[in-house]
This record gives structure tokens, C-alpha cells and sequence, in this order.
């Protein structure tokens, strides 16, 4: 793989610019790359038909990066995960054999002048007719997790507290992210409040920002790079969707089944993850995606921030791009700067503060909507077994 | 293939009734199947967030349907080509090995209370800051192709009407489509102007449906019928999107490489095509589509109708389910619509009147936007020679 990312923030740049500013980082990361032998493009984008009143984005991007391709060509929404699914779609091309040669973007403007719609188009992410027009919306609803998570496990608010600090930490070296200042625990407990026990600094960003990869055969890749990244592949999982049947709402069992049936697809255990970057769109989501995700027991999530084991140099590495409470959230761009981060990290390329020394192998995670659906991707540095998914 | 569809037409139901019935309508089409052994689901939908105000479709369908897909999930927008990119994601998922069955639905809601916004919408698929701002929605642009290829090739406004006409023939015989009426050439030269040369009855219909899609493997295929349809594949193709980048208006070279490239991989001609369901949302494209596909040679496809070619008995049998300007043309439910097409008529499963008789490998074409972006599937009675794509 090949990768490019723009600034996350609150840019003053239209989606198609931030298109083309994530294509020519892309295209600058791959200079033997001919423009020509593209021959499929994904993006993944999640309302830019709400946001910027633009439908049918993929030909219109496509046009943008100046490609023409000419085998498979798809837009993927799914709120949070729309840019995973992209990135899911041309990894299927691409093994397929009907793709050579495939660019992916993932890409969303958030910041508007008219702010409340940006606000008030997130309802349309839950089942808008039952819960979000209950009031329903993330914030309070990863609240109830967390609330229940508290008063089943004893978690606190200090340990959720300090994923927001590791995420600062680690965004402090990180020259992409929104917020790169550093945050202490304290500042996260003494920010205002938003939906009980999460407070502002709980929450991940609305943000601008895009991030493009591409994704090629062994052999075009060994064209481009002395170091290409492998895709081992992926799955997702929902089983409800609808809050009433999602059942105990400090249980994520679609992530909880979605992680074992990778790890038995994959022929992998957690302890094999080196590094991962998670769906932290609140301080609770990455607690919770320790414990599904298998890294450790249920309910010992708290303590395993606690503990250091979450870290650079504790049991796995998670988020050393700052995730998503750093870099910031524009819902199609994260799967892909997830993407992103994990090539810079096989490569060496990023600072020595958040450099995961010698992490071979990659967890990408993401969740959309309230949790209800999961996604996982895994990368490698090293050429993975050739996995026949059972047939 | 399973496949089930909805009535098309002026629905009072939701966006959401619409799934449950074309959910139904094909897991009563498959009643062996275990919805417990659908581990993939893709959902094509257009604009779900601007005319129902939900986005994140694809885990919400999935609740409504009754399945708990675990491997792949992923809903796809391309505006009136939404529901074929959702079969292509599917096709890759089975044929990868990744997903053993899959369920792909198609749905659009249109018609609502608000129906200037469903009008303005449209705005929102062209390139929205240059050519819909300007006034160059979907109308006037396909009129603008009409103009050029009457000054260029002498079409008629005879030879359009003459499209109308066969489609409404064949809806006669289509008890799910909008307008089942036999609708004569001079019903349609003597109907109200929309942009000249096209008239009301030259275009399709704004209008509510879904259809759904079983796909799996060979193997579980036998097990739910006795006369499975393959897949044999398909590509896309945009080589511009806006319309100062297209050239001459009565020339769809994106369709015209698409379907030298479609032949040339998947080694048939354009003779071997025995029925075709092909993107007529204005009668000027169906006769652009006969030209652009091989059928005839450019310029010759007024002809090509007024000599009966494109009729059931001719040449080639195209729309014989009545097209988009019979069926109308929920945008997401289009494609899906084209394969269930398919299916019923390789099981000989229509009606006399619009039975493709002996028909034993089809072709179903979408374009999308202002016909910037081109999408061909193909489907076969027959076990088809397996493809390698040229690697």
C-alpha cells in the first residue's frame, strides 16, 4: 500500500479540496505510479450529501485525482465505517484479480457555516423514527455505556480520563491531528460536561479531513516501494441494530463475535496484535474495544489503561496516531488514516514518540452508529499465509 | 440467484416497508434457506438521507430483514447505479470466497410530502457548484443528447417515442411496474413538453420500490433451486464528470470502452447478448445504449427500433420488463430490479407477451449522473467458462 493524509481539523477547504490534497499526498508517496494504470477507485464518505449537497461523489472525485478507471468503481456508507468499507471493497477487487491497480479515499467535511445541521444529520445515523428521535444521539448513548460500564466493573472516569491523555500524548507527535496538544488527566476530568460521566474532552471531534491509499498486486507493489504494507484482510459484524434489542448496553457482543470469527479466519490470537488503532470516538468506546477486542478480560478494561498495558511498550499498542479523540473524527476519512497509520508505522515513518518498534501486525478497528456494527481490517509487515476463509 | 421484488409506483409505505417486502418476496422465493446462514448483506440506496432522513441504512435493513450478517456488510450509493454497485460488491465478496451467501437489496422512497425537495435533490447528483447550479439537471442534459444526435444522425423524435412505446408494451405484462398502461408513439409526441425534444412521456418516473437478491455459491445454489442463475461479472467505467470534460453529447465513450472492455474480458460480442436490461431513463438513452453497447453501429439506433431490432424476436430483446420508463425508477432499486429481471426470465417466469424465449446470457446496463459513469453486469442460464481476468 501506498498512503497519503491531509491536516484533520476544522479546514477551510471544501471536500473536493481535501480529495485532491489527500490524492497528491497519495500520489507523491508512489512516484513510479502512472495515473493511467489506475483502474478502480473507492470512496468511502459518509453525508456529503447533507454536508455539502453532493451525491454521486465517486465519479466526481475520480475526476478530481485525474483517473479513469476502468474495472470497479464504488462510493461505501456506513456513518463511522464508511471509509473501512471502501478500503474492504478493493481489497475483495484486488484479490479478485478484477483489479490491478485501485485507489481508495476516504474523505468528510463536517465544519459548515450552518453547524446545527451538521449536528442535527447525526440523528439520521441512528433509527431516527425510535431512538434518535428519543433524543438518542452518540453522546448520551455511549454515556449509558459508560454508566453501566462503571456500575458493573468499576470503572472510573480518572481511567477513562487517561485514554484521552495517552491519546494527546501520542497526537503531540503526530503533525496530521486536529488536537495535538497535550492533555492530562485532569484537564479531561475538568472539562464540561456533556452526557454523564463523558465530558467534553471524553469526545472525539467534528473535523475535516481526508486520507487515500492504494492498494495493488505483490508484484505492481514491488514496483513502488521497498516496503509495501500487506492487506490480510477483513470482516464486519451487526446483529441489532435498534437500541431495545441490542441488549446489556456495556456488552458489545457483535464486536466481541466479529473479533474471535477474525482471529479464527486469520488463524491469529489477540496476543498477536502489535499495534491497533480503535474506535475511540469516546474516552469508554476504546475501554470497552479492550476488553471485545480480547486484549483483556471483560470488564478489566479500566485497569488495563491503568495499568500501561495499552501503551507503546505495554501488552499491545493501541492508537499511537492519537485515534480518533486526537485526530479528530471525519466519519469517512478515519478507516483510512487508520490505514494510513498502520503503513507509517510498518515503514518507520513516524516520530519516535509514537513509533511501535517492531509491530509486525496490525489491527484496524472501527464501530458506527451506537456500536452497533463493527468492522475490523488487518495489516501486516510481513507476507501473510495465503487464508482460504474455509472453502 | 433468489430474487423478489415490491410493487414500483407511488408507495404509501416508508423506505423501510419497502425492504421488509422485498425481503419477503425473496425469502419466499428461497424457502429453504436458513436466514441464520446469511453471513453478508449490501444495500443500494441513493439518497436515503435527504428524502427519508436516515443515513447508515445497511445495519438497520439488516435488523428489518431478520439476518445477522458476519462477514461482509456495506451499502452503496452511485445515485441512479447504487443498487448494481451493491450486486458487484456481493459478486466479489462469493466469488472471493469470503462470503457463502449474500443478500443484496436495492431500495429507493422518492415520493414524499416534501416532494420539491425530492425535485431538488436531483440537484445534488451532477457536479453541483458547476453544472446542476447552472440549471444542467438530468432533463435538459438528456435533451441536450437528443439535439445532438437528431443534428448529427437524424434521429426522430418518431424513433424515441417509438422506445416508449415498446416499454409500455411490455409493462402491460409486468404486473410490478408504475405504469402498466400501453402508452402509443402519438400518446408520446402529444404529451407535454419537459425540454425539447423531450416530452413527459419520454421520461421516467419518480418512484418508489426495492428488489432483493439471494447470491451465493454453486454449491448452496442447488439446494435452493433447480435452476440457478450465475453471475458471470461486470465492470464500470468514468472517464469524465463534468460536462465541459465529456466532448461530444451524442457520444458516451465511458459506455462505449465499458462495453468493449466487458466483451473483451468475459470473450463474447455484443451477438451473444440475448436480452437486455439497459438504462432507459429517457427514451434517447435507450437508443445511445443500443448504439454505445454494440448492438448497431453509431448513429443507426433510431433505425434499429423502427426496424424492430431491439423488440423480443429481434436481434436483441431490450427491457422486456418495460425499462425504467415503464417500471419508474427508484434510484437504488434499479439495478437490483435489471437482475431479478434476469432471473425470472431465465426461469421462463414472465408472462408470454414480454418472455425472452431461448434467452440465454444478458447483459444489465445502469449509467449514473448525466451519463458521466457506466455499470455492466452479466448474467448467464448457463454455467459460464471461468474468467481470470487477464492475470
Amino acid at each position: 500500500m501506498g498512503a497519503g493524509i491531509t491536516n484533520f481539523g476544522r479546514r477551510e477547504a471544501s471536500w473536493k479540496d481535501l480529495v485532491v490534497e489527500a490524492g497528491k499526498a497519495l500520489f507523491d508517496d508512489v512516484p513510479n505510479l502512472d495515473k493511467k494504470d489506475v483502474d478502480s477507485f473507492f470512496i468511502g464518505a459518509a453525508q456529503p450529501e447533507r454536508w455539502t449537497y453532493q451525491t454521486h461523489v465517486a465519479p466526481l472525485a475520480a475526476e478530481l485525482l485525474g483517473i479513469k478507471p476502468r474495472r470497479v468503481v464504488a462510493r461505501t456508507e456506513s456513518a463511522c465505517a464508511s471509509g473501512q468499507i471502501a478500503i474492504r471493497y478493493a481489497w475483495l477487487a484486488v484479490a479478485s484479480g478484477l483489479s490491478d491497480v485501485a485507489v481508495v479515499v476516504g474523505v468528510e467535511k463536517m465544519n459548515t457555516k450552518f453547524m446545527n445541521l451538521s449536528q442535527t444529520s447525526m440523528m439520521n445515523v441512528g433509527n431516527r423514527e425510535f431512538d434518535t428521535a428519543m433524543g438518542l444521539t452518540a453522546p448520551p448513548y455511549f454515556a449509558m455505556v459508560a454508566q453501566r460500564h462503571m456500575h458493573l466493573y468499576g470503572t472510573t472516569e480518572d481511567q477513562m480520563a487517561l485514554v484521552r491523555e495517552k491519546a494527546g500524548e501520542y497526537a503531540s507527535a503526530n503533525p496530521y491531528a486536529q488536537f495535538q496538544k497535550k492533555i492530562s488527566k485532569e484537564d479531561v476530568l475538568n472539562s464540561r460536561m456533556v452526557a454523564p460521566p463523558l465530558k467534553l474532552l471524553d469526545c472525539s471531534g467534528i473535523t475535516d479531513g481526508a486520507a487515500a491509499l492504494l492498494i495493488t498486486t505483490e508484484e505492481k507493489a514491488r514496483k513502488f516501494t521497498d516496503t509495501p504494507v500487506w492487506i490480510l484482510g477483513g470482516i464486519q459484524r451487526t446483529m441489532a441494530n435498534s437500541i431495545n434489542e441490542m441488549g446489556e448496553m456495556s456488552d458489545w457482543l457483535s464486536l466481541r463475535y466479529l473479533a474471535k470469527d477474525v482471529y479464527d479466519l486469520f488463524n491469529i490470537t489477540p496476543d498477536d496484535i502489535d499495534v491497533a488503532e480503535v474506535h475511540d470516538c469516546f474516552t469508554i468506546s476504546e475501554i470497552m474495544e479492550y476488553e471485545e477486542l480480547g486484549f483483556c478480560k471483560k470488564g478489566e478494561g479500566g485497569k488495563f489503561i491503568e495499568e500501561g498495558q495499552s501503551y507503546i511498550g505495554g501488552k499491545v499498542a493501541v492508537n499511537p496516531s492519537g485515534g480518533l479523540l486526537a485526530n479528530g473524527h471525519p466519519l469517512g476519512a478515519t478507516g483510512v488514516r487508520q490505514a494510513w497509520e498502520m503503513v507509517m508505522q510498518f515503514r518507520g515513518e513516524v516520530p519516535d514518540k509514537r513509533y511501535v518498534s517492531g509491530a509486525e501486525l496490525g489491527l484496524a478497528h472501527n464501530l458506527s452508529g451506537m456500536a452497533q456494527f463493527h468492522h475490523i481490517m488487518l495489516y501486516s509487515l510481513n507476507r501473510p499465509r495465503e487464508v482460504k476463509f474455509g472453502r
